[in-house]
Parts: structure tokens; sequence; C-alpha cells
């Protein structure tokens, strides 16, 4: 049966990865993009959604939402995904026009029309969803279910205790956690399983304009600044989607996870306790070749619709 | 000339003697009232608008806003206000019906409308005002000025060191000192001196239903819950309508206010700078004389109309 | 009767006009002073300990204590006492020296060997109280009374929030308010009330060297540099000294006091719940004429005994 | 060469048998013992290293330190071992007597006369050498080196964040990360590769009393409080000793320290960033067959001298 699935994104080179996943997946219906403020600021997370759509061959709305957190002052990681988000990938002006609604609304809207029918997965700072959130407490219930890609319980990516997405907006994570619904949490303990090594690359081989224009110049600038030292970039969001695919991929646990919001040193920190009254299913495991044929599959499916468009 | 006033309030005794006098200044056009839980539940403080909207004989839309805030746990001063939010008063049931718009778009969509031309006040938790501006920062640049009641720059009253509405949601108060406009802030240190004593209360004999039904079981109450011990109770809200319909009724001064959002004794604190670079205008003087004749011609004006419908 | 003061400061110029205020009462006995790093550097403030114990014909100990704060980063106010922390005032190098011990053990040992007999007061930030109460908790039963220069429970002079002394050293302040003793706070609220006005200081006249070399270079320094602009600086310290030598002059009102550690615009607040359980009594109310009659008093017998040393 | 070791412990089992450990190896001098409050209250870690003193046959001098943290209310990990701090084992009542100084006086002492001489370790919460530190800075100085136990670089223990040491007393570990010297930190990454399986413990067979009375009573409750669920308990403290003794036991890595003192979820963390300027060096590795080798030869020495006491 197909999944609806509804991306909140910061493209940012492993949101487009997991964006080229989600239209790749046959199961996997993509009813809907919006964007935020994040691995790079607003107007380029936002253009790159619609170069990213158009590239792909897509029909799927894009919605624009926060440009900055819902308290603190906005941060970017321009040094890993390059000033416009996209690395050395240079894509085509879009042709495709955002729908005219915020992103928060956009999403209130959409998991209510289909209460219980949509997932909503959330890859970037939580801002909008916080938004959402607290504007629509229903859309808790209304999601069938939350996954983000967010988080660790271990170490941190921005700083040593935390993750950029979470790190982002704290504020909006610890909204977030705290809604009426189980969040997911792929975190970096699960993501920095899904490397793009030399030999995952290999198998991306043939895929003509996809390898060529996007997969390359993405993951060649990734590999060098994100501080993966040659085992190869992980690709965090991909991994967000393939959950939402196919749970089985992933192994989770229960948990109680907390935001903290006023350390010095901690801030934007899933502190995770497996002992507590879970609020969260924790990512701790990747069935990491499964993961990357999911991958591989998906993108000859993507590959194979750019040679061949149906219209 | 005629201003026109949009306020946001959690109604709450004090905020319905705002609304009544915002009604009975002829230079005073309400053009909507927006609700945020606060005094009491959302739930109460939406009702309460309806029902004084009636009662007063206005013509306004209002719209239902914020049931909690930005990011902490609700907390109300019922134990003020009264478990529905008006002391001693029991309105009629509402006859009017809300607009179908989320408060933060309502003010973003009404602000939109007429750049430059409408006062922007807020008398409750400053959550609807942070969730638009965070939705539409341009706000700041359409609002004509932004009035808030809140904060002090000395003592608190819910904290020693915090005033109610920015105790109640500190996140939203940071957001707001931060928007790119300059708030002017009607805090406690002015609206101590606007206490509706004996001999302020007696001006409101003759004021029929208005006094029977509204002020009479509303101040009673306040008087014997807010702490004023037999000294009159405060009526904060009035002061920022009273501010906006004469700014020279107020003497302020310019001051860099930061809103402690970290502390664990100093949450909701409105740190005043005079010294700083000034973000505020920081209200220290009430005329208080001229504030009670503005307020009394506002109610004997509104009883006129009580007893002398226009219809 | 005689009391008997141990005294911890950190001169400064408030603290000199403490410290001779302590030895011209004849019903104080100064049975030490203890030094601390705090309007200037520990260097300054203990050779500037012992250059006013010489200076005043003192026969008192002096034991050097802590140079740093409990936890946090040294800052002094060097921008208001000077550099090396008496204004204008060069007083001849101390013939004096120090006592060979730490003034945490001094103070401990002291209270140890008379308990019941000797009131405390410190006028600095609080490190070497807080280190002595960690050492050896029974100095909080030993102390016939505990007495600090410090807080506000209005607004601050270092920040909008802090006064000095408390925000120096914020951890130490909270140590001390938990110890298990009543902390007399004599704050900003009270000491303010305390100014070295053109008519107080007119009275210092005829004090031969006393006003020559020591109050006019200090007065005339701290007035231009506090902040008081012609009002007159405050002589904080000295109402210190000043309660411990005649309580009656000073009013005061039990509240519960926490001291704010965690805040970022708020640390070192001390934040006063006149309603709360009183762990202190705080200052609200000097008598003004009387404490000037007890300075200038006090003064004129220490003139008196510079000009005839008891020899 | 020998080497001289002072230990700041808070016994506590696994303080315990870093005392063991550090009487058994022939090239380490004991130096002196202090005691904190921590495992359990500070009356029960002095009395249990008297005891543990008399029972190992020991000739060191035993210093009583602080019975409560720096500045937070003290908490014990009496549940991990037992009420007394020692489990199950039950030692004759103590005939050696304290020496008559405050332990942060013994270890600013005791650096002095010998400086660069003496190995500083301290395996319980760190308010003593915060306390020494500040009362004399110049043991950083005089310190041949500092090693602890306690911070972990991935999650705590005592909560998800924070290791039991640091949590208890987050700003003396503050203080002391921050002294003039490189920290070795032994946290848990290091310390949970030193389980006590059952394999090690079929190694102390033979030991007679010690491990009769003191070995197996302990390991026993241990094992079954400390959460290691039948993997063995990790012997934490034993590590710092080891590492004191042959620091080609333990892998370390540059890091800069911070400990979060100002977090709701995260206080008493150890943010570890390998990238930053280093103030510690960081334990990531142990040789755990050496780590046991050193173990199981100086419990024989010592079993063997109560068999054979010098006398």
């Amino acid at each position: 049966m197909t999944k609806k699935l509804l991306l909140d994104c910061d493209p940012g080179i492993d949101d487009a990865l997991a964006i080229g996943l989600a239209h790749g997946i046959p199961d996997l219906e993509l009813v809907g993009l919006t964007t935020v403020g994040g691995n790079v600021e607003l107007e380029h997370t936002t253009d790159n959604a619609l170069r990213l759509v158009d590239f792909y061959g897509m029909d799927v709305q894009v919605a624009r939402g926060a440009g900055r957190p819902l308290v603190r002052e906005p941060k970017t990681a321009a040094d890993v995904h390059g000033a416009t988000g996209l690395g050395g990938a240079v894509l085509p002006e879009a042709r495709s026009a955002l729908v005219d609604a915020h992103a928060a609304d956009f999403i209130i809207d959409t998991l209510a029309a289909a209460p219980g029918e949509i997932s909503l997965a959330a890859v970037g700072p939580l801002t909008n969803i916080a938004l959402a959130l607290r504007k629509e407490p229903r859309i808790a219930e209304w999601a069938a279910e939350f996954v983000i890609m967010g988080g660790s319980y271990t170490r941190g990516n921005t700083t040593p205790a935390a993750e950029f997405n979470v790190h982002a907006d704290p504020e909006a994570a610890a909204v977030v956690f705290g809604g009426a619904w189980r969040t997911v949490m792929i975190g970096l303990d699960l993501t920095h399983q899904a490397r793009a090594t030399a030999q995952v690359r290999s198998r991306f081989a043939g895929l003509g304009r996809l390898e060529a224009e996007l997969l390359t110049p993405c993951l060649d600038f990734y590999g060098e600044h994100d501080g993966s030292h040659g085992r190869g970039p992980a690709i965090h969001d991909a991994c967000a989607v393939a959950y939402v695919a196919n749970p089985a991929l992933v192994r989770t646990a229960p948990a109680r996870v907390d935001v903290e919001v006023h350390g010095t040193f901690t801030a934007g920190m899933t502190v995770t306790d497996f002992g507590g009254a879970p609020n969260a299913d924790v990512a701790t495991e990747l069935d990491v070749p499964a993961f990357w044929d999911l991958f591989d599959d998906a993108y000859r499916r993507v590959a194979e619709q750019l040679l061949h468009p149906a219209g």
C-alpha cells in the first residue's frame, strides 16, 4: 500500500538526496514539500526545493516556511553545504512556483484534509513544525506518524553535545518533542551508519544526468566539508525517508527525549533517557545494505523517468 | 484624527475594562480583538471577549489565538481574575461569533491591509504577537506603533522579578522585544499608578448596568484578590489603551529591554537598561487625574449608548 | 556594651570609609580585617587594608583571602574606585604586615574562639565567607550575627538586575544566603539613602589629615565615577558597619532571598520575596540624620587620635 | 622509580578497590588519602577510608574534607554503594585516627612540600580540589600531574548526560577543569572497559580474607546495583590509580572539556571537544588485559602482606 509523505526540509545536500529518494520509491507518494531556513538561508532552501522538484521531474507542491528560529538568532551550515546549499551542483533555475501558503499552514491544512493518512517527516530545524503545532495542536493526532532527522543520544556534530537541526532551533525542538505524538528520532547515531562510501558511490555509475549533475557534485563537496575524512559523508536526511518507506530498515528503542534549552555548552542537545517515560522512538541501528539497495533502486527509477518522461 | 487600534488580550478583569475604555473613546476605533490564553484559559478569554463585545454593544471582529505559550507550559492567574476570568461578573452568553482565522493570521492580515495606519496593543501574554512576527516579520513595519502592558523595571507581581504577562510566556516576549519595532512597554511601574481607589470608583455611580453588572462585581473581586490590600486594584491593561488614545498621559524613557529566559528565579523578567541601545520606550509616569478623566468620560459614553443604542 | 566586629572587605573607597567608621565608634571593637578581590584586585585591596590600618592608627590583624570568585572569572570596579582602589588618595606604604593565615581560616578561627560574641560583616564579594562556610559550616552558629553590604530588591548597579558585590561572585552569595544563619542584607535600596552630599561633606571640615588625605580625594573621585551625578556618592559599606553599631538606624523586613546564578541578564540578582520563608532581614530604610551623626562623631574621634596618639 | 600519589576519594566500593590497588603496586607510594562526601555521606566515606587503611595494613595519613558540594545541595549514590558505602562488606571499626587538617589544606601542604613530585588523583566529587585550588592556585603547578575519575564524552550514568562525580558538584568540576594544569580525565568511556566479569573475578580466588571480607561482598553488591546487568561492574576509580601507576595502560586524546553548570537536563556534563584548545587529556581506550594483570598482581601482594605483616 502506498504511504503518503509530507516532507519539511532545508535543502541542503542530504535533503536533496532525501527528496530524490522519496520520489523514486514506488510505494511512497510525496504530498508536499515545505521549506525552512537551516543548512542555508530560507531563500536558498526554498529555491533549491523548487529546482529539485523540476530537476527530478516531480509533481508536488512546495510551501515556504520560517526564515528564522522560533526564539534564537539564525545560524546556517553553509560551510558544509556550500553557499547556496547544494555543494558543487548547479541546477537550472526553477520553473515551478510556490504555493501561496506558509509552510505551517500548508502542514496544518494538508494533514487536516486526510487525518491518519499522511506521514509527516522533518529533516531540517523544527521551526515550521513547532509553529504548526502551536497554531493547531491537533496535527499531532492527524499525522499518521512523525519522523525527524535530528538529535543524537551520544555526541553532536555542530557542538560536542548537539546535532545541527536541533541546535539550530532548540526551542522548536522542545515544542515538537512535547507534542501529543510519538516522535521517531532518526539521529546521528543512526545516520552515521549511512555513509556514501566509495563502494556505495560506485553503484551510482550509469545514472546519467542524475549522477553527473547532482550526485557527484553534491557528494564530492559534502565529503570534503562534513568532517567525514574519507569515510564517506553520512546521508542523514535520506534515513528519515527510508524509515517512512520501510520501518524495518531501522531498529528503534523507546526513550524519553528532553531538549536542553538552557545550557551554556549543551543548548540543543537531545538528552535521551532510555529508562524514562517514552515520548520518542529513537533509532539505533540501520540495516545498511538494505538501505543502500532501497536508495539505489529508487535512484535508478528516477534516472529512468528522466530519460523517458511519462508525459 | 481617529486612531485605529487592534487589541490582543486575555480578558481578564483589567482587559475587560480596557476594552470598554477603547470602545468609549471617540477618537479611537477598535478594528479587532484577538484572544490569547493568559489570565484564564483561552476558552474563557475568548468567550469573555465575545460576551464583552455584546455587552458593550460593540461591532468588532474577534479572533481566537494561542491556547498555550510558545515554549513553556501554561499557567493562569485565575486566583486574581476568578475561575472564568471576570471576577464576580456574569455576563449574558455571547451571541457574536468568532471570525474564522487564527489570531496571528488576523493580526497579519489586518495590519497588511492598512500599513502604517493601525496601532497594535497587546495586554496579555505575547504568544500571538510572537507567532505573527515569526510568520510575517513585516508586521513590525506595518504596525503604526506597538504597545504592550507587561513587564517592570523594578519588581514583578507573579514573582519578585517578573510581571505576569511576560512571565507567562518569556520566549514570546523575547521574540517581541527583538522585533524590528520600538516596543512601548507599559509595565507595572506605570500601571501601579492607576489604582481604582474608593474615590475613583465613586465616580462610576450613575453608570447603570455598566456599573452594576460589570464594574462593581469586577472591581470588588479584583481588589480582594490582586494583593492591593485596600489601596485599590491597578487597572493595568487600561493604561495601554489610554497610551494609544493619548500618549501625553504617559511619560516614557528609551531603554534596552532584554527578557530573561534562562534564570531559575528570574524567568520572564524584563531587564531594563536605561543606558543601553534602546529597543523600547518604557513608561515611567502616569498623569493620574487625566487618566481617570479619560476613563470616566469613556465609560459615560458607553453607558449612554447602552441606554440609547444607535440602532 | 562593646560589640566585636570581624570585617571582610575589598577596599575600595567606601570600604575605606567603613573601616574608619568602625575604628571611630567607641562601642565597636574591630577584631580583624580580611580581604578579598573585588573593587580592585586582591593585591590592591590587601595593600589598601594595611595602609588604612596604619593611616587610621589601628591595631588590628589583617588576613588576605580569595583573589578570584568561587566559580567565575574575576571582574573589578576599578572604573569607580580607581586603579589602586582609593580614588585620588595616596596613602603611605604599609608598615603593618599580614597575619599568616588565609582569610577563610582567620574567619573560622576567630569565630571559633569566641562563639556568639563576634558580629561578622562582609562588604565585598562573598568568596571568603563562602569558602569559610564550606570548610566549617559551624561558623553560621558561631557568628553573633551576619551582615552584608550587597544586593538589591529593586535594581542593581553593575547590571540593571545585580549589585556589584553579589554580581562579582553569585555562587558565593548563593552559598552564603543558604547558610544556617539569618543574613542581614544591607542592599542598594538602603545604601542609596546614605549619600555624601555637599552638606554632609561640609561637616568633614576640620578633620585635618583625615579630610585632606583621605576623605576629600576619595569622595571627589567616587562622586565623579559612581554614576551619582552630583547627588553625592552612596557610602554603601559604611551602612553595614553602622547597622552593626546601632541596628536601630536601619529598618529591615524579613524576606526570602535567592541569588540567581543561571540567568543570562540576571546573574547575581538577589531575588527578594517578602512573602517567602525568610532567610534574611532586608534593609529598607535608613535613619539618615542619625547615620551621618554617627559617622561624623566617629571620624572626629579618629581625627583626634591622629593628632594625639595614645602612645 | 617510585611515583608518589595523593588520592582524594569517597569510598565507595570502587574507591575501596582503588585504594587497595594503590597500596599493592610496588612502584606507587600513597602519600595521603583525603575524603569527600559523594558516593555516601562524608561521615561514612571518612570512616570507610580509615577502616580500609587498617584492613589493608597501610601506613598513610587520612584527612577529612568537604561534606557537601561547592554550591549545590548534596546527593549520594547510596543505591549503588549501599547505605554505608561498601556494599555488603563490614570491615572492623577503625583504629587509625584522622590527621587534624581539612583535606583542602592537607592537599595544599602535601603538594607544597614536594613541588613536582606528587601525582594528585581525585576519584570522587571535586569539592576538595576546587577548595584547595581557590585557596592556593599554585597547587596546579606543584602537582606532578592531575588525574580524575569522572565525566564522559558520550553518555552519563547519573543522568543521560552526566557522570556521578561531576554531576554531584558541577561547579567544583568547572573550577578544576579551569585550573592551570592539564586534567587527565578518566571518564566512563574508559572505565566501562574495566568490568569485573566472572572471568576476572575467578582470578581473585585464593586471596583469602581480602576476597572473602572485601572483594566478594563489595563486588556482589556492586554488580547487582550499578546497572551493569550481569556484564560485571565497572571498577571506575581503580582506572585512575592504574593510569598513575602506568600511563601506557590508557590511551588518551587531548580535548577541551567544559563542564555544563547551567543546563536543566545537562548539569554536570563534561562537554568534550576534541578539536578545541585542550585543557585535558581524555582517556579513550584501556589495555584491559594489562589492567587486570596489574590489579591481580597488586592484590596478591596485599594478600601476602596480610598473611605476613612486615611488623
